[in-house]
């Protein structure tokens, strides 16, 4: 098994917090993002829409998606499960997980690839050369307002974003907090749970991994 | 247990089909999308996104993701898997769903949602009333061609999109082509590996469902 990622990077970090709180290590290639290493033909040749991360099983089986590869892992390491052990727990988790992806971490990702002038004519990942649109700057500002409103009702009166532990839901949140700087945006000062939750998760050592 | 939903929309007809080929019956109330069912003001209580399909759980839980609902399930009913049995095919099986929603369904989704005159205000699902922006449509059928060309590949030599039985990964692709005919777009003539999936996987009597 061998993983290639950019670990500082706002989507393959939620796999290196996955795997940091479950104590999952395995051999590593940095592909280097700053430097357009997603476009060298070697890493293409592997994954096509030059993103990161990419996990290569051991039969060669190529899994491109952070949410394949947390799947996988999560099968082979049941300990310590951040995706749910009861059927409604796993339900509740992925539906947290997929609505905090959709409209947290792709609002800013949609603000952010049509701004930065870094991602000129890449502002949707792969071989498309899609030209950055200023009107999605805003439609991903006003997907994140709303975001923020969701996410602190959803935090009132509870530690975690599902049940009573750290789960996949938590770091795909607590990534979209930190993601949300890079486009300026902080956690708005009247988001008080999400602010007293953000203290608490960003303390754990794994929130150091990416 | 209940579930709120309009079968024949893209995104619901995912969960009807997956019900279908494992048996699973619930009882049901339909939303009425063409009629703005999803904008009485008891169904927006129930989920502010607007969006069907909705399930409420037993216990009052609400899920109202397609892929949290069918993990739900899965889990209730074990047998005739759609997500996998081992780690790795639950891994590939992810990885495929996840791309074919992604780069497919959403792809069509995004010109469909810019372009039809019913849409006017609701390009974005929720509660924003983002206009509809003709550069989004454009973008959407660049996307859509990438996507055929992606799943022409995947399915060359393959009978079914992951592994050697229907899994989730091909309700996901059924759904986007027929989807893609609500943007008058079909499957390119040249992709005689989808054709050949297609003709085979739409005679399943599941793909009635929705």
């Amino acid at each position: 098994m061998k993983l290639y990622s950019y670990p500082a990077a706002p989507n393959p970090r939620r796999l290196h917090i996955f795997m940091a709180e479950k104590g999952i290590e395995m051999p590593f290639e940095p592909i280097d993002l700053m430097n357009g290493g997603q476009f060298a033909p070697a890493f293409v040749a592997l994954n096509p829409m030059s993103t990161v991360p990419v996990l290569v099983a051991d039969d060669g089986t190529v899994l491109t998606q952070v949410v394949a590869i947390c799947d996988y892992l999560e099968a082979l390491h049941p300990e310590r499960p951040l995706l749910g052990s009861s059927a409604l727990e796993k339900g509740e988790i992925r539906e947290w997980s997929t609505r905090i992806f959709n409209e947290g971490l792709m609002a800013v990702a949609e603000a952010f690839r049509n701004s930065n002038p870094n991602f000129a004519n890449r502002s949707v990942p792969g071989p498309l050369a899609l030209a950055q649109e200023p009107v999605l700057v805003e439609r991903g500002l006003k997907r994140l307002e709303l975001f923020w409103s969701t996410l602190d009702a959803r935090l009132a009166g509870r530690d975690f974003v599902v049940g009573n532990s750290y789960t996949m839901a938590d770091i795909d949140a607590l990534c979209t907090c930190d993601f949300a700087r890079w486009i300026r945006k902080s956690i708005p000062a009247e988001c008080t749970n999400i602010l007293r939750w953000y203290a608490a998760v960003s303390a754990r050592p794994s929130a150091k991994a990416g």
